[in-house]
């Protein structure tokens, strides 16, 4: 028997959602998980290359980041408590028009990526324009990410020319295929409000061709539902339905106003959705019926941006998930931590198409290990994983692993000078870098 | 000129909120800060005794927790996620009941006060039972706090004869009474529907003949509301106001359920209120019309305590509360980040009566300084302070002073001994050890 290359020992093991954590130990063997279980590993066990002292830790599956923007952390901050057109119209457009280059997205997805990885989160579904240069960063940091080409019918970064968009993202996903173990290419359409029933059906049929993920915004405010009822007659997610684009390899995110109806559909089609209560409730979009949604379909957490949230924190995110659900309900029942907790791991995987290799500490699974110390105050005494939504955060992390590598360790990140790229994000957003513009 | 004891350089500093920050220093003599300044100290400014290179951390107010009950950490995610009814009289009653004793309060209060200093909260207003250990561990701790000894009419911890409770509250004001600069006693009434009119009567009159302040949970559940209006035909605020208890020394805490006559009510009598969002989410209690009683009375933030939050992060409370307030509205323009700063603040002081003291970080205030780490992800790029409500959370503090001393250093706390706190409140909360229960 080869031996072990990475060994935990002595720490508490949350194997998945629902199970009982208990002291154990976690083996790591090239990507993958090798065996998990309680107490010391067995007297035959083979020999490790590393062991790490877990005691006084947590181990739980990595978590699964469903929605993002990763190169918007430039704008982090640069527009706050605004009214929505007018952060959007305003500020992220222009923005967007003139500092989003390919260099911009290379150390900006960078920082995102490293605050994700320090903060515990595994993978990453990302969605934006140079998507190759998120790519590049997401290799580089060591996440796991599925990363989508943006198509939208009007002239972005990089696609000045919205009609090659859709051959733009197929070339994207054709040059990432089979590329890195760790990346898996997809197309994100923005909106069902920003493109049109062609450019959604060819961008779906070119997905459904390579067997890519679809993303795209949906039902997000009122003024979406609106607009579209009053220029198709029906719901967003009807229409996204009449046009054949709903199936389960089509990820809708927000799903905010979504009805009875529309839940149906997307429960028929199987198509996933992924919920970001604290983008929306920043942007005052509303609160999607997230309890009625888990029970019909596969559904994950995201982010969203960090232009609307502000961080990239899914330990934050899950408490702020469980919280909302009850202050709306009025039942303190709602969106119980367990229910959190599956959405941020192996719910978010079986959106992404990954329950088979992500989301669970299990024998066989890709070894994308998250490792929480609880030896602070604030997860001080611990009687549950629940904990873990209501009273732990991202800079509680110690060490995170993704496809058998250790990215993380002690609290800092291994594989890049995040000084530098911390540098290069702030160079950036000096006024004087913001290309074509004075702000 | 005398020698300054503690100066900080080339920090970021946001004097107070609303003010433009500027790169500067802040320099502390005594318990007091007693100079504040752009660019480097001037030429002929004394020497500092320690100089603290604050070069990427921003120096702001100390944060002001206006609500905790600090011994309660015992119970942090002891019952999640359980109907309002039963997680207090199945699981924290039954638990107060064999848990709560005097070793207890000294040990699980110091744990709190560990977290809220570690997570820039350097005063705290406390309401609980053997109130007098609770002291003891915030004077150990180096935290600035009021604490407000529990009155309430059934048997209770410390305080087994409800007739003999406000006797208690006033020997306990007396004995505490300027006796240690950072320690401020004070009363807590329980709630208009645990305590009787002549209790609360009784106790508001021995605190105003005392000059100290009068702490309520008030309006926190619909429940409370239809009992009030049942029993005296009125609203629980109205009730307070018929009884005499409103004045500018009552705090108010919740004031989820109150209407307009309500507020005015509280306004006409200046009482203050607190608001605890995370706290009242997660309990389904309902969302308090903050917006609307910050423009009237003077409001604070509080966590609530660890079982019903279950962290003890203002800086999470802060974006809670910016977010939360965002989605009911459905307009991203209320309760911005400023305000959310501003109640966490000199709010905050405002609630304890402290405004003239804490709050600010302006020359001859007490010095009582958080210090936050700008250098990592989450936090880059810098725009604006309101990154501090969207993004940071309590590990993010690297620095924080107290009364002109250094409470936390580099992130670690340096008056306790943090990892016997830890293990003690373990100990205790191991099921052989919650007394008269085997839980």
């Amino acid at each position: 028997m080869s031996a072990w290359d990475l060994l935990f020992t002595g720490g508490l093991v949350l194997p998945s959602v629902g199970q009982e954590p208990f002291i154990g130990f976690v083996a790591v063997t090239g990507d993958r998980i090798v065996a998990v279980g309680a107490g010391d590993p067995p007297a035959e066990a083979p020999e490790a290359r590393r062991t790490i002292d877990a005691r006084g830790l947590l181990l739980m599956p990595g978590l699964v980041n469903c929605h993002n923007h990763a190169a918007m952390t430039l704008f982090r901050g640069m527009a706050d408590d605004l009214p929505l057109e007018v952060w959007l119209h305003e500020h992220i457009f222009p923005a967007e028009a003139r500092a989003v280059h390919p260099e911009m997205v290379y150390w900006c997805s960078l920082l995102a990526a490293a605050e994700m990885l320090l903060g515990g989160t595994t993978t990453v579904a990302d969605s934006y324009f140079f998507e190759d240069e998120a790519c590049r960063a997401f290799i580089d940091s060591g996440i796991r990410a599925v990363a989508a080409q943006g198509v939208i019918d009007f002239p972005a970064p990089g696609a000045p020319d919205p009609s090659k968009a859709v051959a733009q993202a197929a070339a994207f996903i054709d040059r990432w295929r089979n590329r890195h173990p760790r990346l898996t290419p997809a197309v994100f359409c923005h909106s069902p409000y920003t493109c049109s029933d062609g450019t959604l059906v060819q961008a779906k049929n070119m997905a459904a061709e390579r067997g890519a993920l679809f993303f795209i915004h949906l039902a997000e405010t009122v003024g979406e539902v609106e607009q579209c009822q009053r220029e198709h007659g029906c719901s967003p997610t009807a229409w996204l339905h009449r046009l054949g684009v709903l199936d389960r390899h089509t990820v809708c995110v927000h799903c905010v106003h979504v009805d009875a109806g529309d839940i149906d559909l997307l429960a028929a089609h199987d198509a996933a959705v992924v919920s970001c209560p604290e983008s929306n409730m920043k942007l005052a979009s509303g609160i999607a019926p997230l309890p009625q949604l888990a029970e019909r379909c596969r559904v994950g957490l995201g982010t969203d941006s960090a232009a609307s949230n502000n961080d990239l924190d899914l330990f934050a995110e899950m408490g702020s998930c469980a919280r909302l659900h009850k202050a709306l309900a009025g039942d303190p029942t709602v969106v119980p931590a367990s229910l959190a907790l599956r959405l941020a791991t192996e719910g978010g995987a079986a959106v992404l198409g990954m329950e088979e290799k992500v989301g669970r500490l299990a024998k066989g699974h890709k070894a994308d290990i998250t490792v929480v110390n609880l030896d602070q105050p604030r997860l001080t005494p611990f009687y549950s994983p629940d904990i873990l939504v209501y009273a732990a955060g991202g800079g509680d992390v110690a060490f995170v692993v993704v496809d058998g590598e250790i990215v993380v360790e002690d609290g800092r990140i291994v594989t890049i000078d995040l000084e530098e790229v911390m540098a290069r994000v702030r160079e950036l957003a000096r006024p004087k870098n913001r290309r074509n513009g004075t702000s």
